[in-house]
């Protein structure tokens, strides 16, 4: 697997990724841009920097011991309230794919089939929802892939749970992850109501420059035929990256926001029409992720600067036909700077 | 989960709720509104002010102990007229959710699998139509649910009954429930047919006020980092709400409408070009309900005026292709005004 | 159930109802009109006043004693000709509801799934047409039903019999029933060849006085609040129209029609542009009911003239584009005047 | 059932339908018309006056013992050449029905799925084709049956044997019978392909005199009021007509038809456009059971005259979009005087 | 079975026929045509005259005894190098029909559900591709077939295999036969890349002179009146065609074709704008196995110009809109008069 | 299976065939052409040409045994870290080909049946892609898959991986192959998308000379009637091939690159507007390839000049409606002509 720490470039998919592992409530990225733009690369290359998380040992969905409210019923029945404590594990984080050829069955989970053979009783069989708590699941080409799994995909993340009613299964277990989609929008978009749902987006676009071109080129064949030495080489700035993050996690509950950033990013709101308050409070989230990874407890207007446009710009109107926004997300300096 | 004593605004929204679980005969609620405005949040927090219900134990479908002639077969069988009385048990009243991905089986109930496999005999196997009798059933996104499924939960709901017939299985139970949708009318209208057989309506817009956006804003924020004692702090508001609703139940059976109330909402009915007589019914049963939550015994002019909007408005004819009301609800003040 | 003496108004619809279980022969009613007018409350309601009937002991299928011809293959195999003389028990006459989300098998039957898996035998499990054998079959909201299964009903309504031969099954057995249908033609129509196979069609319309849609919400409200006060109000009248009926039924054999009636309807078919025979056979029919209904034995011109519009109206050849009727169906007093 | 012999008027119907009984190699009927013009009440009719056929005893496909090279898999097994001679017995020959809702497995016939549970071999079960061989074929609203269900009982009745070969199953068994089809034109046409597979054609239409239609009415009621009675009074006329059938049979193969009338049929063809040769050879075939029915065994000119239109009529081109033939059939007349 | 050889004209059909039964590798025949123009009845009788085959006894693919790089997995396993060698039995070529209600799954070849319900293993149950292998396969009305079944035809023809991957199944025999279509162009035309792929194509039309059309009919009325005598009468004639015919076939390999007359073909492709080289191949092929049906062993420019339009006409490329040809086909001649 | 090495012309994909069996990196083929122009054949016999590839012995999977971060989960448990050496074998080169009806479950793999029938356990069974493993796959007619099989098997040459998530299956193993797919451009295209994703693509064209035609057809008649002896005169050239790629292989790890042309094949993808930085690194791939087939260590321009159009040509954008490239390919030697 490709370093994240040799990635030429794309600055803006890095941070949006890595704001989203530092706060899984920021509610994920999606990744718009042309083919071959190391979308795929980058997100997969995330695992390298990801902390490692703690997770009842045994239990096929990951369930956290800490938070016993969302344990699932396998987890609720053995360690409930007055019983013994649940045995716990160090697992790493990891980002899970999601092929497109996946079927409802295989992401929601279903009927264990051997179960039903061998014993005539229905069992629930998890899917990739199951795999994915606590993790990060990755959909390439998420454009791709029906409305309704997407929306499926939505809402289990934003809900934390997973709830399957379907042929003959009844079951509901935790699914807290971050969704990160990738997909070229000229293949067609995702509907605007999907879109609002992701916390954040971002542009990305090849190298135009013939230099760094060169350097993108050179890079992928000097891995492509040593890659363990190549690796190596990056050993060190994959460590720096990886105790940011897993620093910025600990810090994260003592940031404050001042009320006027809150009522600034409500501003912002306004002035670019968003409908209800996700925006609002998608844009504080974010800042305090970014003061975090900066290592401060304070957030600044620098924050929501950076991050604003991060969660504004696929939330954007868009003017009917030409499809360009109504807005122009740039404005976003003017609207802060008599903060 | 939320309090819903919590939430900011939201007046009409909150009310169309609390009458139609102070008098489920209403005959539910379709909330309208764009993203991001807490619909789904509203609904769900509505479970911690709902009253308890006294059901017969064991039973699948919760059969009312109080009324024998709508047992299901197997309360009728064990405890119909000549046998023994069934032993209660008092349960809380809750919000049934159900998934858009909720197939027609897990909502009618289909063949019990496990019985097929283990004895070769057909049983029936409740679904979410089950679980929904005696409480409230919330469908997110209710527009994007197929026709025949709405029109499914709105025959029940209408009926009180889930009558199955297909695919091998032959079986009607109650089910009696408060069926609220919520929908974003960008992504699809429900067809009029539908609207019409919803008991009320309400639009829910996001907050325009910078202030109170900041308000949601940080009371979300408060809450994510300490929902114990975010919650604690509403607690009182919460149980004055919850006693509210126990004693208008309790008082309805007394409220009294005068004549010329009744004739006023048929007045209001004809002015409005109302199809039928669904519209004056319920707008009775919502003034009573609401004089009710009102503590009193007695209908008046402000009860009928206060609902007539929330019973109105979705069944307003539309003008062809602009899709504006024939009629503007506003009129129904100066078409009571000489009561 | 709201008592049918209780109703208010809805005369035509009644009446198209009443005649109907007098001779079945008629052919149905199909009952149209906007929502909320009562139309299922009505159809519901008549099984207060249905008459009884006789049926072999034990059949599935509820075969009359009296017709060995139409025998079901159980009953011609146990009392066929030469065979023991069938034990038989008085039922109530019933309204059998059809739900839309009725499927084929269950509505035609099927294989019985037990008796497979128990003795690896295929049997015939009856579906709602064998209950519907000797009773009235209704479908609400018929027009939203498939044409595939509409043609079906209409079918198996016109020959008296459930032909089965599909998905391994081959099955034969009486369902003699009439169907009556509901819908709103503001979510579609029937197609021509349907409409036609219905004996009558009625159009019914909300009150559009105040006083009387007031009564309407009253004795609706009353209803709910006290379901066996309010129906014990009803009992005699109740008591008076199932007497009538009977005593209709015992009489209809008797029913002379004059040659001259006969001509008249025939020149009705023949001034609206009947297609076929089938208007002119209904109603003489229809006429017949009637005089009988009115405790006569000899048919009038006032017979004829009541009955045609119900059969002749939905008949009508429709002016391409604008969906009028080609003739007016009040024309039916002018033909007739100088009879 | 109505007797055939009380059919007021429709002769064309009817003579189209006995030459087919004649001689089944003319190749079915198509009857178009308006509804309730007794097109189904004539076709089933037919049975009683159908000639009886001798069979192979216990065969299920009714194998004609007196043709050995068209037995079916077990006859050719049982008594191919050098085994035993089939016991035969006399059968009634009767009119098949084909419901709409009838699907291809029961049709074709499938996998016994008895025989497969039981013993865990492929037997195969013989659908409607099999019951139709040596029978008449019937099925009502043709036209909406969907063309390859057309087009595959046509193939039957043009090769006169059932080729089965879909999902696991493999079976050829004789299908030799009359295809009789009625319907609508209103609802939709067949595909001129299928039109030309028919041998002959008949349009009817309503009565459209007072007098006449009323003597319909008077019959329908006076049979349905009294079947037994009814039936009783046409019992003379209806055994004339079987005789005639019964006599035409046995003088078939003795008409002798004049070099001149085959190469007549053959100028018919040409001055009317028709495809192939099919219409030439039916022609004669026609006219050639049209003699035998009237007791002749030379074909004449007018024996050509009456069958022409009933087999050239559905296969003359028609101009586009307006749908009316290219020729007039009357044309028949003039085409032939010179003869 | 009518007599091959008592069909009236059709010389370009038959020969076609002929052709491509003396050398499979021309690749079949396509005759379009307008109904009732004796195609099917054509190649059904081509059986009368085809030769007899040498296969291996007992094998489901009738291998070729003589090509043991072609044997299918049972023959490969029992008799390939170093293992006994195969018994052989001489059996009749023949005409295996594919009706167009055959499933996928009958054609290629499935899963034996008999093995598996009574042994649990999984084994190939031949379809009708194993039954063509070494004969004519015909399909009439092939038009009216899936593309992707004519595809599949195609490419087994083409490869001499059959290769299936589906549903459970992988499994590879050998398909080596002659594909005949027929069809009627007015019920819809293949697309043209699957006309390529045909090795010839004929079109037949109806006689238009009356002498000729009433011979149609009089020997088909002699045939269905004496089956046996009418067949008598043609024997010599049949014979006669079946001995050139195994004549051809053993004269074919030793036909000479001059460099000449390969670049004429290759002319003759690059004049009417042939794609690929197919036409090329499949002329010097068609001439080479006229020479050897004239008994000849060298080819003559006659022999290619005779075979050139049923090679070249059903691969002109056509005018868009109008469909006819940019070239017109009676350039043969002059393409090669200088030859 | 014809000579590799004799067929007529088509450098270009012979060369673009090569080099992709030098480097499976370089992503595949897609050859475009008209209709008979031996697309097929030169792909299947380019399996004569393959050099041999190690295995370990006995995995479904052909898993090599010096890549154990690869191995499928049977190896990686039997041979992983610390457990014993796999055995290994010697194993050709193939083609696997990729039939159009190969439905989902036979590409990626699918339940085992024959385990779940006799052991209740479920169990993987390998579909094409685990046989494509290590090898050539190749799809004819490859615009004629649906888009999502493509996409799937895209997505498992760029992995190396076949991810199965569907229908109770879940499995992952390694599944690393040059694709190759030709089509027909007339019956449609590939969406861009599925383009770009192709390494390399070629169009190929009938020859246009009559005597290289003529060669055509003569090789093909003389292969067709002597194989062995045809496929021996060939023997030589054959071997010379497949010893350069097997020399190619083993040369290719230190073909050295000079950054100059690295930043040369940047410019060109900055000159006709390559999205992303696929085709530069595949142009930089592709020309060490080409360097190492021709026995070099350095790679040169003329090496670049020579894949360049192979690698750019399906990837420049069209212009709306006229489908030509924005772009003219031949601009390449301009671009690089100053280097």
């Amino acid at each position: 697997m490709f370093p994240f720490a040799a990635i030429v470039g794309q600055d803006q998919m890095k941070r949006a990724l890595l704001l989203n592992v530092i706060d899984p409530g920021i509610g994920g990225v999606l990744i718009k841009g042309e083919k071959g733009t190391a979308k795929s690369t980058t997100v997969r290359a995330l695992e390298q920097v990801l902390p490692p998380r703690t997770v009842i040992k045994g239990c096929p969905f990951g369930c956290d011991p800490a938070r016993p409210e969302r344990y699932c019923p396998y987890c609720a029945e053995k360690y409930g309230p007055g019983k013994e404590a649940p045995e716990t594990v160090q697992v790493p984080m990891t980002v899970q794919d999601l092929p497109l050829s996946a079927t409802e069955d295989r992401i929601a989970g279903t009927l264990d089939l051997e179960s039903v053979l061998q014993t005539g009783k229905k069992k629930f069989e998890p899917g990739i929802l199951a795999s994915a708590n606590g993790n990060i699941l990755y959909v390439d080409e998420i454009n791709l892939l029906e409305d309704y799994i997407v929306d499926m995909l939505l809402d289990s993340a934003a809900m934390g749970v997973n709830y399957v009613e379907r042929e003959g299964v009844s079951f509901t277990h935790p699914a807290r992850f971050v969704l990160v989609g990738s997909m070229n929008p000229e293949e067609g978009d995702l509907r605007p109501q999907l879109l609002d749902r992701f916390g954040m987006s971002v542009d990305v676009v090849g190298e135009k420059d013939m230099g760094e071109r060169a350097d993108v080129v050179s890079r992928r064949l000097e891995f492509d035929s040593d890659p363990a030495g190549f690796t190596a080489r990056y050993a060190d700035e994959t460590k720096r990256i990886a105790e940011s993050i897993a620093n910025a996690r600990k810090l994260l509950g003592s940031v404050k926001t001042d009320r006027k950033l809150i009522e600034a990013a409500a501003y912002l709101s306004i002035y670019f029409k968003m409908e209800g308050h996700r925006a609002d409070i998608t844009m504080i989230r974010s800042a305090r992720a970014n003061a975090a990874f900066e290592d401060r407890t304070e957030v600044t207007k620098d924050d929501l600067e950076a991050v604003a446009p991060l969660v504004l710009s696929h939330r954007l109107k868009k003017k009917p036909f030409d499809r360009t926004p109504d807005y122009d997300i740039s404005d976003v300096h003017k609207c802060l700077q008599d903060l």
